[in-house]
C-alpha cells in the first residue's frame, strides 16, 4: 500500500459530470476508489477471458421444486462437477419456489459450461452466472 | 401445465441463424425453452424496475481479510439490513481473500442501495449485484 | 462489560487439576472464560426446553443423491417448514454423498420436530440435531 | 441394495417398550430403520477417533459483531485452516449476533482442534462442534 502512483485523466466536462453523479449515488468516497474499481472490473473480465487461468463464480437459480425430477437433475448435475463447486446455498422462498446460489471456482470456461447447462435445464425459471475473481491478481 | 400456446415470431434468417448457433452452444433443448428464458429474463428485469415489488438478489464481494477493519465494516452494514439479507456464504479463497456472497430479499431499490453501499467500500476488490426474482410471477 | 462480578468457586483439587487440563487442551485463556462458556451452555440448554422461546438451531444429513426420491423428499419436507429453515447449504462431498447443513430459527419444539423428521426419513445415512441460540440472553 | 440381511435381536420387554415409544415419536417408519441409525451413528463416531481417517463436521459459533475484533480474530483464524474449511454461512440474526456455520472437512483430530480454538475464543457466546461424516463407508 506504500506505492500509490497518481496520474491524469483527461476528459469532457459533460462526462465527468455524469460520472461524479453516478458515483455520489452510489456513495463512493472520491473518484479515484471509483476508477479504481472500474479498472478491476475490467481485469476480472479479463481473467474470465483467458483460457487458464482460475477464476471464481457464481450461480444463481430459481425454480419450482415440484417440477418432476428437477431437483434431481440439478443435483446430478452438480455431482458431475464436484471438484469446480465448492457450495450451494438453497433458500426455500415459498411453498414452490426455490433459489439456488452455487459458488464455483475454476476456469472460466468451465464455469461457464456448468451455468449454461444448469440455467438450460428445463423447468428452471432463472438463471445468471456472475463472474467474479480469485482476487488473486487485485490489489 | 396444460394450456400451452403456441404462437409464431417472424425475423431474419439471419438473425435466427445467429440464435440457434449461441442456443445450440448453451444447451437449450428446443427454441421455445431458449425463447422463454429471454421473456422470464426480461419479467425479471420488470420486477427490479417497479418500486413496490418484493425480489430477490445477491451481492458477491472479493476482499482481502488483512485490510484494517474492512471485515468489520462489512458486517457491521449488513447487520443494518438484518430484514432483507436472508444469509451469507464466505468462502475462504486463499490466505488473503475471501468471498462473500450475499442472498437478499426486499423491494428492489433497496437491495440495489445495500449493494452500492458495500461495493463502494474501500478495500473492496470487486463486487457484484445479481439481480434474479422470488420466481412468483413466472412459470 | 462495565458491571464485572466475581465469585469464588470451591472444589476437590482432583477436580480442577481435571478441569484444568481440559480447558488447556482446548485453548481457553482462563478458568473464567470457560466457566463462562459452561454457564452459557447450561442456559442455552434451557432455551431448548422452554417451550414459547424462540431459538436456533443447525440440522447436519448426509445423504446419497442417488436414492430414489431422496432429494426431493427432503427438499419438499423443508419447504413445509419455510418460516423456520433460514437457509441449506449443500456440499458436493463425493459422486454420491451429499452434505446439507439447515439453518432453522422458531420454537425449539417446533426445529425438534423438523430435525426428528428430516433424519428419519430412510436413505438418511447420518443426521443431527445441534441446538443453539439466537445469543439475545448471553452476554 | 440387493443383498439385505436380517439378524435377530433379543432384549428386554421393558428396553423395547421404551425404544418403541421414541422411535415412534421421532417418526421412524421401523425398527429396522431406527437401529440402523444407531449403527451408522457409530460408525461416524468411529471415524472421529480414527486419526487418519477423513471426516466431515460443522462448526458453530454465536457472537456479538461488535465485540472489539472479534470478528477478524475469528476470520483470521479460519484463514489459517483454508484447506480444511470448505464453507461458512453466516446469518446476522439481530443487530448484535451473529451465527457462524462453518462446513470442515478433514481429519478429525484437525477438525477438533479448530473448533476448540475458534469456541474457546473470548468473546464467543456460544459453540458447538457437530461431528458427521463423507458418507463413504455408510450405506
Amino acid at each position: 500500500m506504500s506505492d500509490i502512483i497518481r496520474f491524469g485523466v483527461s476528459l469532457s466536462q459533460k462526462l465527468l459530470k455524469s460520472f461524479d453523479k453516478i458515483i455520489t449515488k452510489k456513495g463512493y468516497a472520491s473518484r479515484s476508489e471509483a476508477i479504481r474499481d472500474l479498472i478491476r472490473e475490467h481485469l476480472v473480465d479479463t481473467e474470465w477471458e483467458e483460457e487458464k487461468k482460475e477464476t471464481v463464480g457464481t450461480i444463481t437459480l430459481v425454480y419450482n421444486h415440484e417440477t418432476r425430477e428437477l431437483g434431481e437433475k440439478l443435483t446430478h448435475e452438480q455431482h458431475h462437477h464436484l471438484d469446480s463447486i465448492i457450495s450451494t446455498t438453497h433458500i426455500h422462498l415459498d411453498k414452490h419456489n426455490c433459489l439456488e446460489v452455487l459458488i464455483a471456482r475454476g476456469k472460466g470456461k468451465e464455469i461457464k459450461a456448468i451455468a449454461d447447462k444448469l440455467i438450460s435445464t428445463k423447468g428452471v425459471k432463472h438463471g445468471k452466472l456472475t463472474m467474479t475473481t480469485t482476487g488473486k491478481e487485485l490489489t
